[in-house]
Order: C-alpha cells, then structure tokens, then sequence
C-alpha cells in the first residue's frame, strides 16, 4: 500500500457525472437556499400579531390583497389588517412574517377569516435556513451522491472539481492469448483476464486502458511495458511464475523495482509488485481465477486508494459451509462458494477455470494458519 | 410493484459493457474451454506408466524430446520411454498422460532424470473441464458481473444480448425552477430534483432523460407529459401537492390513470401513480429532500423491477439513536442519521432542505404505527 499514491490531477465534470466522483476541493456557495424567506405552506401570509387572539370561535378578519404564486414576487409590502393568498415555496411579501394554513381559513370576498393564532416565522421557510452563501456545499476528500449533489445543484452550482479516475493499463501477455470473436488456432485460448480486470477496475473508480496482447519475447514486454507505464497504474496477467518463458519478472527487474514477487496467497502465488519509472506495476497470474481473486485481494484496495475512495465493504452474508474444506497451511486461501438454500457451497474447481468464479456467489477467506474448514462452520461470504 | 413491467426490449452490447447489465438470454458454449489438454504446471509431459515406481533415490530416466511453450503445438506424438518439457498452459503432446512438475527433475543433456511417479492425467489440465461445448455459459436472467464477463470471454463470445436499460424521463415542473449555472432572477430557485433523481435511476439500472422544465399551466404541462410518455417511465416533480397551482393532478387525471395520491409516508405524503399511455408516471413532491426519499423508497424498488434487476440491497449498519426522534403516527416516516462515534445523529431539518440528506449518512424508517423512537434505540441505517 506504501506503492499507492493517492492521485493528484484533477477535472470539473457536469453535476450529472459526478456520482461517484471524489471532490478536489471544497466548494463554497455563492448564494443563500433557499434565496429567500418562503411560504412553507399554502395559505396566507400575515403580520403574526394580526392573528393574535384568533380561534375557530373567534376568528380574525383580515383584507385579501391578492394572491402570489410560487415564482412571482409580491408588487408592494404587506400592511397591517392585510393577508396575501400564498402558495408553498412562493417568497414572503414585505411585510409578512407568517404563514397561516389555508385549512385555517375562509375567505368571502375581499375579507379573509383566520381561525388560528400564528407566532412570527410561523410556516415560513427562513432564507438560507438550507445553505447559507459563503458555507461549504461539499468538501474535498467527500465522494458524491445524489444527495450531495442535489446540494451542489440547490446552490446554483453547474460543475464540480473532482480527482481524476487513475488510468490503469491492462496488459495481457501470452502467445496464446486471442481476443473473444477471433477464431483459435492449435494451442490458443481466449484472453479472460482483460475482461475481468477491466471490469473490476471500471466498478473501482478506475478507467481501463486495455493494451494490444504482448507476445512473450522480452524485447517486446520491455516495450509494452514502457508504453504501458504512462497511464497511472498497469496490471499485467501471464508470465509472472517461473517458467523458462515466464519473463515478466526479467521485463520488471529490467526497468524498475520489484517490491514482491510470490505472495503467501492460494490461488494467485506468483503475483508480483513493481514500480516502473514511478508507475505501480501489478504482475498477475495468467489463470483466470488466480488473476481476478487476486484483483479482488490486491488491485482493489491499492486502485481505491489511488482513486482516494473509501476502502470496499462488500456485501456480506453468514452462513453455515456445506462441506469441509482443506486448506494450504501457510497460505491465505481466497476459495469461492455458492450460496443454495442458506449453506455456502464449495465452488472452487482449479484456479485455471474461471467457473470457479463465475458459478460463485463470492468468497471466504481462510486464514494462512488454518489447514481446514469444517463442514459446518458458519463463515462470512464476501458477495461479488 | 404491478404497475412495473418488465422490460421487454433487448440490445447486443459488447463484453466490456455488460457489466452490472442483465443477460437477455441462455449464451450456449460453442467451443470447449480449455480446447485441449494441457500441462497444469511447468514440467514434463511423460507417459504416466513410464513413471512407476521413480523415487527421488531409484528415479526413472527418460529421453528428452524437446521443449514446448505456450502458443505452441507439438510437431509428433510422444513414444514410449520419451518427455517433453512443457510450460504451464501449453496443449499436452499426443502420447503423453501426465505432466511430472519441473522441481522433481533433472536434466543432463538428453536424459531426464524424473524423480516421482505421476499416475494418469496428474498434473493435467482436461479439455473442457471449464467449459464444455454446448453447455450454458450465462443465463437469462442474470446479472452480469467480472467473473461471468470472463466466463464469456473464455467461450470466445464478443458480445451478449442484455435487457435494455428503462429509459426514465425525467420532468421538473414550476415556473420558479431555473438550471444550476443559470442567473436567480426573483423569486427563483434552482432545480435539485432533475439532479438527484437522474443519479438514483443512473445507480439502479436506468437511463436518464432530463427533460425541458416545465412551466405552471396545464396545457404545457400536458403536452410535456404526452412527449414524456414515449420513454418506459416518467418522474415528475413538484406540483404534486393541492394548492391552487397544483396542476399534475389535473394532468394525470386528464391523460391516464391515478393509481394513488397522497401516501401514508413523511415526508413526501404528496405522492402519485399513474399510468398514461401504458407508461407509469411518478408525481413526486417538489420539496427536495421529499422527492430523493421517495426515490429511494418507492422509485428504486420500482425501477428495478422494471429493469430486471434484483431487490436493491443497501449496506446498513446497527447503531443506537443519539437522541429521540418524535414521529408522525399513520405515517412511515423516512429520517435522515449522521454516523458519529458509532451513534446515529438526528440530521433532518426540513422536507424542503437537502442537506436534511446531503449532510447524512443514511436513513432509518420508523414505523407507522411508533409516535417516537427513543434516545439510545439500536437502529438499522440503510447508507446511502
């Protein structure tokens, strides 16, 4: 985490695309919500002390001096024995400083019958009571939502600075690798972990920058990689164990620092950590499963961070394991489960298949001291 | 809820952005994932029965064949007392049975030494055993996520038909309600509703249609509900309430179908349902903090079903109340907490103030028949 530079640049997006964005900076208002004193009810505005005394036995006999709808602003102030007909959110004639229920009266003619006594301020809405100008709107750090938002908007605001979504770089690596549509030649398969990457960074506050498949030859990964490390974050997948040809390692060691390379971490071992000209580079097994388990361990918390959005709380469910599980001693075991009839179901078939996944309703963690779970065991799911 | 209808309509999107989208239909596998046999670990490709009883202190010695990588083919079968080196992922040579891991070799010059005996497909990765051909890859009716996204990516299909997503027009009405950006004129304010409501039905699986404000008569009101009307649902809002001016009622009535007006909730009780031209038409408050709890409470629910998409199951925490809360019995009240120190802070103000939300964390919901909730009552807070 030390690796994850919260980002710096900044943009102003339209009110509408900023859901979900972080804000760069506070923002003050320019004006008073509401801009004025308003009728909070229908009905009408008085001076307060002209009701005094005022019953359904008794009531008040006040002048009609017209009627004001929202939108409109009375012509002249409002005098003593006068009452204007006000509709809700309509501003408050000079004059007035209350607002009696349109319940609360009759009017025949041009006299009006209050049968309620109403104090000063009574069913009025105070200018600025919202948000007053000058007072913050919505503060840096904060990540927007409707509501907030809907602030920004009451306060006449159009546009909103917000922290750039860290660019991330997706490189998949492999000779093998072809892209989904394309026909498979002898000894191909589909490249898997583009797709899963780029959605998992997508929902994280990122933009995907997928890359042109890398063949495995070192020349070729060095510039990739070189290319690649312009945007704000890049994850490899393929090439990262120890094989003959497995070069991303020599590629890393090349151009930067490598922090890790082999996690105590089943599945997903061979993962790697670098930095490359000042870019975080994540090197990811080529198996589907261990790539994006991995994402869900590792590339989330690091993106969010770049991406300065709270850490990721996901939905949890409780619920007893359907059968024992065994466990690699030594290793954290990211192993997906099923969800049927309130048991969690083993899921987990090999880290190659990415239906270990996808047939998944999500994941338990079992701890690296652990050696098994029980059938039984009540265990908390992380829903995907 | 009866209402919400169904989607019908349905798109072809690409991999990429099916995220979050419902699958339209059953995807059938059209190839087998993997497409071959292949090697699971970096090692020898052998014919198991060679093998049989090599130990580390009496291991077998086999004749080296060559080297095969990812992407590659063997150019011939495997013989009797033969191995191939192989990498992780590459298809097994013909012949071969099983993959001996590289740590339990040795090599010298042609011979390999192999120290551990393998039994018949150890070390294999079986064809199809992912994904066979003519199997069910996504089904109608699921929500798409990464892990499913990759399961279709590892069936090589490009693209996939989704439900469409409804189309939500979206309609603030008021002869006082001007853009954010735009200058106050008198007695002017700006429009939230359009903001707030636009980002809940972009969260919840729609598309947002702002359309033109409109302005307080009925027959504009009229005819932007008939222009409306061509989308798959319409919120309207202000107007909603009995005044003089509150002419949606009128509208409705004059068009369609008022299904109810006037709910037993707070705040937001001037509420309607209709149904014009087939199309449902929400009448939401004018008062901004009424409209966004509505939103969450009865368009949500709404539009997702009409969506496709499953219940919205927002994150909640338990938190004991700060202080008592009154509330207005016959009607379920919908009251906005700040999370402070684990407590959950009273922060409405008023239905007309959105920072009764924008400055909460969450809401709880007392029921209608509790008149107050007292100080220290664990309650649930449904996060925004």
């Amino acid at each position: 985490m030390d690796a994850a530079v919260p980002i710096a640049r900044t943009e102003t997006v339209g009110l509408i695309d900023a859901d979900g964005r972080v804000a760069a900076a506070d923002v003050i208002a320019a004006v008073d919500v509401p801009p004025f004193d308003r009728a909070a009810m229908d009905g009408y505005a008085v001076i307060a002390d002209d009701t005094a005394g005022a019953t359904r036995q008794s009531p008040a006999s006040l002048s009609f001096a017209g009627r004001l709808y929202t939108g409109e602003v009375a012509s002249r102030p409002i005098g003593r024995g006068e009452c204007l007909e006000i509709a809700t959110g309509a501003p408050m004639p000079d004059g007035a400083n209350a607002v009696v229920m349109v319940e609360e009266t009759t009017r025949d003619g041009d006299v009006v019958r209050i049968r309620e006594a109403v104090r000063p301020g009574q069913n009025v809405g105070r200018r600025a009571a919202d948000i007053a100008a000058g007072a913050i709107v919505s503060r840096a750090g904060h990540v927007l939502t409707p509501s907030r938002i809907g602030a920004l908007a009451a306060a006449g605001v159009a546009g909103v600075e917000v922290f750039a979504r860290p660019s991330v770089a997706i490189l998949s690596t492999g000779d093998e690798i072809v892209e989904p549509g394309e026909p498979l030649g002898p000894g191909q398969i589909y490249d898997v972990n583009r797709y899963t990457i780029e959605t998992v960074v997508r929902r994280h506050g990122g933009v995907a920058a997928a890359r042109p498949i890398s063949a495995d030859s070192l020349d070729e990964l060095i510039a990739s990689l070189d290319e690649a490390t312009a945007h704000d974050l890049v994850v490899v997948s393929g090439g990262s164990s120890v094989g003959d040809r497995d070069l991303i390692r020599d590629a890393l060691a090349a151009r930067g620092e490598i922090h890790f390379h082999g996690i105590a971490v089943k599945p997903g071992k061979p993962t790697a950590l670098a930095t490359v000209g000042g870019t975080p580079v994540f090197a990811m097994p080529g198996y589907p499963t261990s790539c994006l388990s991995n994402a869900y361990m590792l590339l989330v918390p690091f993106l969010r961070a770049v991406a300065r959005l709270p850490p990721w709380q996901p939905r949890t469910v409780e619920a007893p394991l359907g059968r024992r599980i065994n466990s690699a001693p030594g290793r954290l075991q990211f192993y997906t489960v099923r969800i049927v009839n309130g048991i969690a179901e083993p899921a987990f078939k090999a880290s190659g298949d990415i239906t270990s996944m996808a047939d998944a309703d999500g994941y338990i963690e079992i701890p690296a001291e652990a050696d098994a779970v029980d059938a039984g065991t009540v265990v908390t799911v992380k829903l995907f």
